[in-house]
Parts: structure tokens; sequence; C-alpha cells
């Protein structure tokens, strides 16, 4: 007997992970790919989910079929058109968007749209249904919940409980972090001493105290070049210093704005604990929560609301 | 007759340019290339020399020769030791290095070492002859004078007027401004929608006054994407957007160091008039002065404190 009661996919710029979900939202099977909504040959979405996971559809031809991520963007599959926050997962179910893919409908959950902090436009896509999940999974039951998504362009987000006990994002920002590290690993000057993996733990550990400290970010980063000149560093503790300069940027400036005692951190082990370790030295504790748990259990729960799958 | 005094070069990473000074220290002649020192095949540098202003070397065969830049790094001609700040000019002049060229010596003004803000190295090559040759041109009589050269590596720097009228240089700072507007304009996301040429100088305004805004520049670098994705800015207005985020923080970020009611910016023009507005929106004064006549200057200064050519 086939247990497959949602096909989720959370579908983005670099990488598409799949998830064969059961009745009770448990994850039965995951896979995933480097198939980014951009490295799409002639933009045939439902080829890559056919090659992807086809034999899911053929194994449970009744299950609905719900993704989330930049494959509802504008150079995705469907364009979902973004959701005003405070938004709840609710909202969200009532926006799905549907494409066409061999007989049935895949549903797209849309993205937000909100104030960035102190003005302008900010937008996510993927990262409200890694909310949901997150929120789900791991914050305390009522009251007020950050949730904070580390990563290319790190997500930060206020959620409220309702009365019911459901959630709404009521506001969330964007800090490009882990963009400006990789390039300028990749492209600046300071990369050309950064060559090899890995990232020295007590450097990231000097990065975030000195990121505190005078002269700003465009000062600091500087200090990854002499560091380097001066024999200083080796190339893994000027790659740690330099990701704990930015970290450390991001996660003071998200917390002047979204004060907490604690905060939800989703996302790969790696990248979590660097962030916990950032935030336990502004005296805030953390709780770790997977990226893929999370997009499937919010997934899940967008699907329960909008009645894909019955509630338990 | 040949009025040439001094042959000067100001060489640095990308370009190299050359003056042909007269007795009284004015530019009789200057030219300029593309021939950064790392653009110098099999590091020929007498080659490139030649070539470039050989004829002033035949015309003049008794001018002494300097030069200031990263000519004087391990990646140039001869390695030039920093010399440590708070440094005058009569001690840059006491610490030249020479280069074989021809037949004579072509002297290097050493780069400036120091503490960065907060702690760690902070270096200059080719800035600090800049700096002194802008005091020359610009500076008030005595007392405390901010310098800030913008740039790829903008510097700031702080002198202070001895007892004999003369200038140290006691502290400075690197704020890489410059090179991470570039990578994130020619790699990162924000680039894609600021093809073509141009900066929008209400745009440039914008970001000026969003710097000092909530989330801090990680966060603030999103803005450029968001503008983009709404439509709110064509590609002249985000490439302005985004250096004013950039130079509105590095401007305040070194104000709050380098304290100043005034401050002398010197480089090419769209770069000080940039700054100078940034400043006036802090309230402070500034006086432009062209990068080449400052080190024009400069390294007339420094030649005449090391005797190479006689005090009018």
């Amino acid at each position: 007997v086939d247990d497959t009661t949602l096909i989720g996919l959370d579908w983005g710029t670099s990488n598409c992970r799949a998830f064969r979900l059961a009745a009770d939202g448990a994850i039965a099977e995951r896979r995933g790919a480097p198939l980014g909504i951009l490295q799409i040959e002639g933009r045939d979405f439902a080829g890559a989910f056919q090659r992807l996971v086809g034999d899911w559809l053929d194994r449970a031809p009744g299950a609905p079929v719900l993704m989330c991520g930049m494959i509802g963007s504008r150079q995705g599959w469907v364009e979902a058109p973004y959701v005003a926050a405070p938004a709840s997962s609710a909202e969200l179910a009532a926006k799905l968007v549907g494409a066409p893919l061999a007989g049935r409908v895949a549903r797209i959950v849309p993205g937000l749209e909100g104030p960035a902090l102190g003005g302008g436009h900010d937008v996510m896509r993927g990262e409200e249904t890694q909310i949901f999940g997150a929120l789900a999974l791991a914050a305390p039951a009522g009251g007020r919940v950050v949730v904070c998504l580390p990563g290319t362009h790190s997500k930060w987000a206020e959620a409220v409980a309702e009365p019911d006990g459901t959630w709404r994002v009521v506001r969330f920002a964007t800090f490009m972090t882990g963009e400006v590290y990789a390039v300028l690993r990749d492209h600046s000057i300071l990369g050309r001493l950064m060559q090899g993996h890995g990232i020295d733990h007590a450097a990231f550990g000097d990065g975030l105290a000195r990121s505190s400290g005078a002269g700003g970010l465009l000062h600091q980063l500087f200090l990854v070049r002499t560091d380097g000149l001066f024999g200083a560093r080796d190339h893994a503790g000027l790659a740690g210093f330099l990701s704990g300069l930015l970290i450390g940027h991001e996660v003071r400036a998200a917390l002047a704005f979204y004060r907490a005692a604690s905060v939800v951190v989703v996302g790969v082990p790696a990248l979590t604990r660097a962030y916990a370790s950032a935030l336990a030295r502004e005296g805030v504790d953390s709780a770790m929560v997977p990226g893929e748990d999370a997009a499937a259990c919010g997934l899940f729960a967008v699907a329960r609301m909008a009645r894909l799958v019955s509630g338990l």
C-alpha cells in the first residue's frame, strides 16, 4: 500500500528538494538535485519534475503536488503573485497557483512581500513555507517568535500566534550576507589568499568579535586583506574571519530590529551552528531546525490549510 | 633648454601615471597608461618605464626619478618596506628604495602601515604621497586636517602640522567601498538589472539617505534588488542607489572616527563630487583636489625632502 499523502518540492534558484510525505506529515522519502530553476533547459519544468520524482507520481496517482520557492517567480514555472505580510498559512493556502503536470495540477505556494526595515520593499519565496514549518516544529505555543533563515539571502521574520494557535508572519527582512561572502571570496582581492576549503572556527569567532568594533563593515573587510598580507591567518582563517565579520553585522542589525531573547534558526547545520554562536555572543538563545524538515513540514501545513490533504 | 627637474610616477595596480615636473614643481607634461603592475609582462618594469617615458629620460639625463604606489609592493619592481605611521614626508624620504633603470636609480617612496580602527593592521601605498601633496595644495596652515581618498580601497587619514609647518600623517584607515561596489555590480544578483553605464544622481542621494536608516548595509543592499524587481528604478538609478548606500556607510563610519568640520577629498572629479555631497549631508565641508595633482605635488615634496631636487 502506498502511503504517499503529498508530494512536496522546495524548488529554488540553485537546488530542488523533493519530499514524499506520509499521512501524518512525516517524510517517507526525500530526494535532491542541483536543478535550480535557472538550470532547467528550455524551462521544461514538467519534464524536470518527471525526471526527479516521476515514479512517485506513478505510484500515487491521487496524491496532490505542492511546491514552494523560486519556481513561483517570474523566471519559474508559473508566477505566483506575492501575498502581502502580515499573512497566515491559511492566506497562503488561499492563493495557490496551479501548473499543469501530466494530467494533474502542481500547485505553487506564493511568496510574501512586505516593507523593508525603514522603507522600501522586501520579498521572500520559499522561506515563508519553511517559516510556517519551523514554527510548527520548534516554536513554543503562543506568543511571538523570531525566525532566522541564514543563506545566500538570509531572512529574518517575526511571527505572532493567533488566538486559535495558528501563526501569522508579521514582518520580515532580507540580508544579503551569503551572497556578499561569495562574491568577495570568489571575485575580490580578499579571495586571492582564501584558496582552499574549510573555515577556521576560532577565526570565525574573531570576526564576530571584530564586527562590533570601530570602522564599520567596509573598513573591517580590509582587515581580511591585511591579515593575509602580514601572514596572521591561513586561508581557512581568512575565510572564517570574513564569515564572522559578515554574520556578526547581520545578526546585530537584525536583533536591533527584531529584539528577541531566543531565535529559531532554520537551515543546514553548518550555518545554523554559526548563527547560533553569533546569537549566543549577543546573549540570545537559539533553537535549530534543519531546513529540509522545515520545508517539508511547511508544505504539509499549507496543503492541510488548502484541504489538499486532510487534517489529523 | 629642458626644464625637467623630476620625473615622477604614480604606479598602481591598474594604471601608471607619469609626470615631468619643472623646477617649481609644476607639471610640465603628463602621461598615463593602463599599465598596472600586474599587467607588466615578465615583470619587466624597466622596459615598461622606457616605453612610457624613455624620451623624458633621454632629454633629461640628470633628472632624478621618483615613484610611488604598488610599484613598491612585493608584486612590484622592488619592495619598499612600509614605514610606520605616524610619519612625516621627511621620514618617507629617508626610506626610499632604489631600482636600477638604464644606468641610473629610480627611487620608490615606501607605503605606510598603522593600526586599523579598533585593532589589526592597515596599509597604504601611493596614497601617502598623494596625502602630502594634497596637504601642500589644499590644507589650511597648521592644525589638524582629515583627508579622504575615495577609490577601490578608499583611504581616510588624519594629519597634524608640526611646529615647523610640515605635516605628519598620524593615523589612517581603509574602506573597501569601491571594490565592494564593483564586485556587487559585476558578480552579484544586483548587477543583473544594472546593465548600461551612468549613475543617476537623484538615486545616489536616495542611497545616501537610506544608508543611515534601519537594518544596516547587508539589509539595505537587498533594496537594490527589490527596487529593480518592482520597477522602481532604471539601471542608472539602481547603480546610483547602490553607490549612495555604500558611500553613505563609508562616510558616516569614517566621520564617527575622524571627527571633522571639513575634509580634503582627493581623486577624480566624479568621485570627489560624490563624496563631497555625502559629506555635505553630514554637515561637513570639503575641498576637492584632483588626484593627479596631489600625486605630482607629493612626489615633488618627497623628492625635495630627499634632496633629489633643490628647494625653492
